[in-house]
């Protein structure tokens, strides 16, 4: 027996999310149904970093599985690539000590956000990337200093989130305008671009950085930055904003 | 009456082409539809710059109409991308001399074709380019040289070309690798990456594009430059290579 570790990209529009749920698509289903196949029928589990929702995309999602075959890494994500849908794809596989858990071994995670600035979305945005009026990214950036560091974030946690601890680490929130590739003139007379915000922690509660980004779009459209504080202090989820819509999101780093 | 001109861009993959077709989903039959439905069930054309094939997507397609409604041109994009397919997306309107024709105005059109490197497409070039083994760019650069000017491109004709004459002008064929946003380790120890290819004319014959990118698509993998102008003199279409996949080609620009 040998543990093969996979890390992945996939686009999550038409997935019910990473884990596995009865009657529906999810990225882990369709990979346990390759490998099971792959082992003669015999029940091949696959185990996560990282449980996306339904809807957000991976750059870079590390999966693990056990296997008593002899086939090199470079076999397995051949294999897998050409029997997975194509939303999903192996970038690289390897060899790790036998039963290695990503869940248990990583040591942090970074996620990307796309918010364009406008009325509809261009075409090569769909299922990628939120809508929003024009937002003040100088505030954004302010109001996200308050969540840097070791915090409760339980004004940052959806409402049936199963955690221990609301107690979490961010150790980056960036925040930043790119024009768009051509210019979409949605808002006359109005800067307008795509903002991205990347979102760095040891861990993350459930919908916590969708949260956050509902949240920092409030202060993009005039909120007081300082009011982020009370926010936090509050300890409750009614004090935050919206859940930003899942197709805006990447999971970009799972890091081990 | 006044005549719109609205500015387009549009993912291809879910339309049968630009033109409209009875019984099948076409850019040119949602804009129609949306329109004659805002004229109170008044068939409204539109014409179109260019009639893109099938999967063929556009960052810059030029489409025009006739009203007797007195809407400002703001008002016609706001109404046309509220009532469209996401696919579809309207990037600015104007208004122009009645009656006036993009296709009849227009003074050439530039391409873009994508082709990845790999065995396997990263889930964001899903329907927007061509697999391929790694290419000589150098090598394709040296051949497309040969196209540039004034030529009887018969050979880079769909058999079912009716344009009167296959003299044709390319003013520009542009070749670039760029390395993918992250390393995927496709072809391990090759170089690999996304080349893009930019193709600029007055006008173009029935998939010319498509077969030019399949043709530089053989020199990559080998042939002799100097064979380009055989297959030119040729003028005839088995000289070429294979017609590249539709969605990997994008009308970036249609010029008026």
């Amino acid at each position: 027996m040998k543990t093969i570790v996979l890390i992945l990209a996939y686009d999550g529009t038409p997935f019910c999310g990473w884990q596995r749920q009865a009657g529906q698509k999810s990225i882990q289903g369709c990979l346990e149904a390759v490998l099971t196949r792959m082992h003669g029928g015999h029940f091949t589990e696959v185990r996560g970093a990282s449980r996306t929702d339904a809807g957000v995309h991976a750059e870079w999602q590390v999966a693990a599985f056990d296997t008593d075959r002899d086939y090199s890494p470079e076999r397995w994500q051949q294999a897998i690539n050409a029997q997975t849908p194509p939303e999903i794809y192996v970038r690289s596989a390897r060899e790790a000590p036998l039963g290695y858990h990503p869940r248990f071994a990583k040591k942090g995670k970074c996620y990307r956000y796309w918010i364009c600035e406008g009325r509809f979305l261009p075409p090569f945005l769909l299922n990628k990337a939120m809508l929003s009026r024009p937002l003040d990214v100088t505030r954004m950036q302010k109001a996200a200093a308050y969540l840097i560091g070791e915090h409760d974030f339980s004004s940052f946690r959806a409402i049936d989130c199963q955690a221990k601890t609301p107690i979490r680490t961010l150790t980056r929130v960036d925040i930043k305008r790119h024009a768009l590739p051509y210019a979409y003139p949605v808002f006359p007379n109005e800067e307008s671009g795509l903002i991205q915000i990347e979102v760095e922690g040891t861990a993350f509660l459930k919908q916590m950085v969708r949260i956050i980004v509902g949240t920092l779009v409030e202060f993009g459209l005039g909120r007081e930055p300082s009011e982020m504080q009370k926010i936090l202090e509050a300890q409750n989820r009614s004090f935050a904003g919206e859940t930003a819509t899942a197709c805006g999101l990447t999971l970009i780093r799972s890091l081990e």
